[in-house]
């Protein structure tokens, strides 16, 4: 599948949202399953002080940020997301996290996005799906 | 339900944790059902400039920290999410939201709630669940 | 909300469908807020032979089903489900249970219900929630 | 890692289940990501008689049973599900599904499988998750 944005054009897309440009997204790669997002950890990102890993929440947004990029850079458009879901695999306190979308289902109107957070090694450390609603439904309220 | 904290150590529960506190999560109410949260808009967490609404990723964090700190409130102890959904019902540009949480269960090892998102006036924006594993288990791996 | 649907053209809608009328539910209410249904536990529908709990995917298809046949009522049309999620609160052995859906959102093309299972006393035993394309997107794919 | 249960065995303890025995599902391999079971299409399985497609909720019992069996086979003891969701891709009118179950992560006391729903052609039509209480902790309540 033919994607409509570059790196640098994602890279764009991703920095104009305020939230998105606090949390540090990174995108390093577009193919033909998605696209792929880096996060470095920093104290700001951090749930639970004793332990040291990231939000779970936050967690949530690189899968939901993964899953909506994914679309994002294969129409070009923007994407509303329907609704998205987290499983949390492993406590994590790795420097960087990986994030991978990979299609699922591209519909007329609708995407069904997977989205995986690894370590630096592969290790999966949290995973989900996102519902999106793209482009031409964007008004659907 | 007798809840194990109240509102000020709630709030203190929140606040020991970097990311809860820049996203500035308050303690407004504990109750059988669960805790009340607010969440006041501002710019560093708007996902889209030209709608103005918070990230979704971020009403994610709402829901989902609405439901641990309705489990952490009763228990007195720490939470772990096992996973989480979140369906959104509306966009909002309101300048403050109300977080609900409502358990569905509590057993022995896991609870699962409900948190659900709205504004001011009661229109809900976005709602969905959490299953967590709470204090006994939480050395799960 | 005006439902398109009477109670004996519900159940005619749930009759037409082989897998729906051997699972044998019952059409006992159209409200503003959704439906209800009603399934009789009998052999046929048990997962575990030793406890005589029905099968968790049955109450499933009873989550699915209390949220489609919501919209169906609502609509008079059909509905394709999106997806749809199921969290287990307590095994019942009760001989009925009740199903009600109620509408969390309803857009021009989405529909977010959720659907509730119940003991005759209340006792809530299963719930989740189902996202629909209804009527004019149903040719999605 | 290391299997409990032969192929026998599963498809005993599938065929245990009065609703299972009814659905009709096969138990075709064993492997180290979890269990492949098929499931023919006929007549009482079908949701929509225009279409002739499987009822969307049994799809859910087909994605939940495929979780289930990956932990039961592994395990050779009982599990029990504490959430599943479902996502549909395509509707199908194959005579013969596959569903693949893939373990997201093994814990203590909690699985997360995936199920996946294929046409024989490897055409992805359905897929989800569910996490589930293995063994020790089933009387959970």
């Amino acid at each position: 599948m033919k994607n409509a944005l570059n790196l640098e054009q994602l890279q764009h897309r991703i920095d104009v949202s305020p939230f998105n440009l606090w949390f540090g997204l990174r995108a390093v790669e577009i193919n033909d399953e998605g696209v792929v997002l880096t996060l470095m950890r920093r104290k700001e990102l951090i749930g639970n002080p004793k332990t040291g890993v990231i939000h779970g929440g936050l967690m949530g947004c690189l899968v939901d940020g993964v899953c909506a990029f994914s679309v994002i850079a294969r129409t070009g458009q923007s994407a509303a997301t329907v609704d998205f879901r987290v499983d949390f695999h492993r406590a994590t306190v790795a420097p960087q996290l990986w994030a991978r979308g990979r299609f699922l289902k591209t519909g007329r109107t609708l995407a069904t996005v997977e989205g995986l957070v690894y370590e630096e090694d592969g290790t999966l450390v949290a995973s989900g799906r996102a519902v999106l609603l793209h482009t031409k439904l964007q008004t659907e309220g």
